[in-house]
């Protein structure tokens, strides 16, 4: 069987399942930490499980150019390369050669680009990006697609829209259905309703084991990502996986899930943790902040992380100030640790029918130690 | 009872026994990773204590300047403030005095100086240096010395031990005995034998703890370090810890227990981690070497460590190259490791009354992955 999603339970729109993959089941809601460059930054894969993570997100573009799939792939894999033993997804590349690479040429069959490692040319099609996935091992492959830039007009948001959706008929073609694998559609069109359900339309036309919300967190605000989910979400396909790509803040999953996302992935708790960033049940913090110097308690005191049970605020606030690898090392470890708790509670919430209560309890402690 | 040794074997010169201190006991040789600020660069105290290691060294001039000694003390001490729960050596802050502080003027009663941190104006005296080891919270307290240059001639040499020397007598009468705890004396005198036995003479006539060759790995060279030991070394105390200060290579290490040393500390296993030179029982090996790119292997199949078990020498190779904190985070582990795995494998030779055969052993595996 393909990778698939079955459900537990619904509280209104939320839901909670199990995702199951060739690298075992997952429990949904999740989040998937980013381990952009087969590491997920300043931790090591023991850490990564240790707060609970079962599944991480690895990066195309990134991977492609350094080390290269055909590399990782002749070394057995990303899951034996980074020593990650859960589910992977892989995104497709497109996000990043947007964003990242200003010497791209976009074309109806693909994009052309030049590395930002060593300058040498590369092309990813959609029939590349899967190759590329494979080899990488994905249990969960995105399909390549075009990232509208953000604000577009209606038109230029059609258009690109139309283009990923041709793409996604052909990574659909290029990819080979294995026992616990799947390809997930990603539905664009910006922050038009119309361009949202025709996008939908097309992807369940073709079918995939799960359907991606993209083009999202890109500038538009929590209200209007919000708005779209409402209007996009009744669409998608109530039995298959559904991934907001790239989201969010804590408050962000949690208005998500409640509109019935139920995955997640976002550089949000492991960049924050290289700058002194905290996310706490009490709200956030930044750990440079001199009031921290003297502070003898612990980071957040409902958290279990190692850094909350063996470390004080002042230590922390030690590190940072000293520049020593140490500090991003501990703070990234207790936010994707947070992000993992925020998760599990939101799933808790759900199986016992109080996620309304629960979305509330969590906003108004994220309001105690605001800065 | 204060801190002491107990012998356990001797073979040749070299010793093996136990260190009894306020934070428990430790076998000897022993390696103490060095934390200079109040942690071991690039890891956690946990992965600290993984590689075996029992007792880690702090600095006094760091954390007296950042975040203070005093702070510390409020917080409850360096063990807790950095979650080391084994015993912790400091240092006097003599030596990074002069080595890392430019705008220095020394006196008799001692030093004034201005902190590379904020340009303040500080002063370090035997006096104040003993009571910012006591705010600490050491296990072993180190005497406040003057770090004679290097090369130096007899006269100055002979000028700056004895200061050294009255520094000492002030560093005891300063000091506090406590249950568990202990005051090294510091033996200096540069290459210069004569001066090496008055200064050993000197710090016997005041009495100590333990006793430490101070002022050696500053350039003189390993022949001229393991022949200041020849000559210094027989005229210690047998009955007390001897400690080689700042040394040194895995062979350095092997060369000084064979000559009666007992404890160590460098920067070399954590420096060298940062900056992809790996210590393997095979010798050293640089992990930016394209070389490494595709080898699937181990980078020391003799080692247990979590580096070497999990993961390829082509992951740490990609992992410096794409410059991620990982690479140095696995390998200060790895090198760290390999330091206790050293100075376990010597003392079960002492123990078993073959040290000589062993240290031939290390050498000759040494020289199979020079580069």
């Amino acid at each position: 069987m393909t990778l698939h999603w079955t459900a537990q339970a619904r509280d209104g729109a939320a839901r909670a399942g199990t995702l199951h993959t060739a690298h075992g089941e997952v429990e949904t809601p999740v989040f998937m930490p980013v381990g952009t460059a087969g590491t997920v930054k300043a931790m090591t894969a023991d850490a990564v499980r240790s707060t609970g993570a079962r599944m991480v997100l690895g990066n195309t573009y990134h991977l492609m150019l350094r080390p290269t799939a055909e590399r990782i792939a002749r070394l057995g894999g990303l899951h034996r390369f980074m020593d990650w033993h859960g589910p992977i997804l892989t995104d497709s590349g497109g996000y990043q050669v947007m964003s990242l690479n200003e010497l791209r040429k976009l074309d109806e069959d693909g994009v052309t680009f030049r590395s930002h490692v060593d300058g040498s040319k590369h092309r990813l099609t959609p029939e590349r990006s899967i190759e590329i996935q494979h080899l990488l091992g994905a249990d969960v492959t995105m399909c390549f697609d075009e990232c509208t830039p953000f604000p577009a007009t209606e038109e230029v948001a059609a258009a690109s829209m139309r283009l990923s959706m041709r793409w996604a008929a052909r990574s659909r073609a290029a990819f080979q259905p294995r026992e616990g694998h799947g390809l997930f559609g990603i539905v664009q069109g910006s922050v038009f309703p119309a361009l949202r359900a025709e996008s939908v339309a097309a992807l369940t036309a073709i079918g995939f084991e799960g359907y991606a919300v993209g083009g999202l967190a890109v500038g538009e605000g929590q209200e209007a990502m919000f708005a779209c989910l409402d209007t996009t979400m009744p669409l998608m396909p109530a039995d298959r996986p559904r991934y907001l790509m790239g989201v969010g803040t804590p408050a962000d999953i949690v208005g998500a899930v409640a509109r019935g996302i139920d995955m997640f992935d976002c550089v949000i708790p492991t960049r924050s943790g290289r700058t002194a960033r905290a996310y706490t049940s009490r709200g956030t913090l930044n750990l440079r902040n001199a009031r921290h110097a003297d502070d003898g308690s612990a980071l957040d005191p409902d958290c279990s992380c190692v850094t909350c049970t063996r470390h004080s605020r002042a230590y922390l606030n030690h590190l940072f100030k000293a520049e020593e690898m140490l500090g991003p090392m501990l703070l990234t470890w207790h936010n994707v640790h947070y992000y993992q708790m925020l998760t599990r509670r939101l799933r808790g919430a759900i199986l016992a029918g109080r996620f309304a209560g629960e979305a509330a309890a969590l906003a108004a402690a994220w309001a105690e130690d605001a800065p």
